[in-house]
């Protein structure tokens, strides 16, 4: 237990995060493809929240309390807990709850750690096909796959929207000005992917997605993204350029030639 | 090799399928997240072909070749050998290709053995899961993963589209009256899932996904997915209720109920 540590740690604090995602594994496997019915948050339309989804929140949050009591906890499920030496972890304990109730392997695990800057190191770990990407934001990205450990690095020389291949959750969540902007680009790249969640992300830092566009994010859709992402040498950034890891609207790309000329699509519809 | 065997064995026949899976798989892995380029077939706009898809069809020919030389061969990447013994081995070495090369894990090696009858057996396999889907038509269906393998079905007491969790490739092959049915369905279903292509099936047949929906599809695109589908307890037709194996307009399903709730939608835009 470390009750003075204020300072994130690369090593250290990398290795935790990979415990609680070790923690994560077991539970989210044992509801996956089990035929759990998913619940609806009452007032929200059709939002699932697996038995998985609570069970694997309460289990990092008891790990943090019990291995770092001073570090904040913000999570999909539970309520804020206050960070009293400025390191917050930030959890989706299933991002992807749609791939997840389909039976699909495109959930994840999101799991970062911030401070004033934001995040500074994350994994994004899918269970099922055995895929743990780990990040340190600007420094380096792995995957990790059984045996298998390995840097990983976004693709080289796409630097046109014209040769992209473009990602988002769902076309359908661009309202108004942002939709049209949305769609300019969706009509120009090469080919498009949709309903991937955090997983295009991971998707784009191991070389295979040039380009991901995305609205009406949470934090904690969106803090374990920016390590991965950066780490592998890719950007990501709010619609204006700025930083985007307390949600909203992000843009995330293999290159800073096709960021800008996706930025240029999208200024006009910034929130 | 056999010279004589014009008849299916559902034992020797889904071995040998199996062998010609596993033939696979190491060509597919050697490509998947390598960068390799797309070629696309002039005229055709964008259509990607890798190197592994000619590669596993040319391995998977040979060995058809080798041990059933009377067996027909139809695949996607060559020319049609026709059958000497009312045999047909129907190939789809990569299907998914856009999955394929932005490195998503929901591409899959089909392969099915027809007769006149249609598909009888059919393998639908994910090398990088290890997901191995195999079906007997009308009779079973079975998901291998490591040294897992259990017989699988599909979900049961989905009866109305409102509960239906609905796949198709991309909304944007369906034109004119065919749009607008499936437009109607689609925003009836609880959840929507796009871009899976044959994976959508195997969620089907796994218990994941309850309707599939797709047109324009191929011979090559279909053969596969009946003994998988029908052999899990789910319902595979064209959008008239008739045979689909030759491609064209399809429907899958995991009820009676279910299926005969979205034909009725689909009937008025029949091809």
């Amino acid at each position: 237990m470390n009750l003075k540590a204020s300072v994130i740690s690369s090593v250290e604090d990398l290795a935790f995060a990979e415990r609680l995602a070790d923690a994560a594994r077991p539970i989210a496997l044992e509801y996956f493809r089990a035929g759990i019915a998913a619940e609806a948050k009452p007032g929200e339309g059709f939002d699932p929240v697996t038995v998985a989804d609570r069970g694997i929140e309460a289990r990092i949050r008891a790990l943090i309390t019990q291995n770092h009591p001073l570090d904040g906890v913000l999570g999909e499920e539970e309520a804020h807990t206050a960070s009293q030496n400025g390191r917050t972890w930030v959890i989706d304990p299933i991002d992807g709850t749609r791939a997840f109730i389909a039976g699909l392997p495109t959930w994840m695990v999101m799991i970062a750690l911030s401070d004033a800057q934001g995040p500074r190191l994350s994994v994004l770990d899918q269970p099922f096909t055995g895929e743990r990407y780990t990040g340190l934001a600007n420094e380096a990205a792995w995957l990790e796959r059984g045996s298998d450990k390995r840097r990983i690095r976004v693709r080289q020389g796409v630097r046109v929207i014209e040769d992209a291949i473009l990602s988002t959750t769902d076309p359908g969540l661009f309202f108004g000005r942002e939709a049209d902007a949305f769609n300019q680009i969706a009509a120009r790249a090469k080919v498009r992917r949709f309903g991937l969640d955090a997983y295009g992300y991971a998707a784009l830092a191991v070389g295979g997605i040039d380009l991901v566009i995305e609205s009406g994010l949470k934090s904690w859709d969106v803090a374990a993204l920016a390590p991965v992402v950066t780490g592998a040498g890719g950007i990501i950034t709010d619609w204006q350029g700025g930083p985007c890891h307390e949600g909203g609207q992000v843009i995330a790309a293999s290159s800073q030639a096709l960021h800008a000329a996706a930025l240029e699509c999208l200024s006009e519809a910034v929130a």
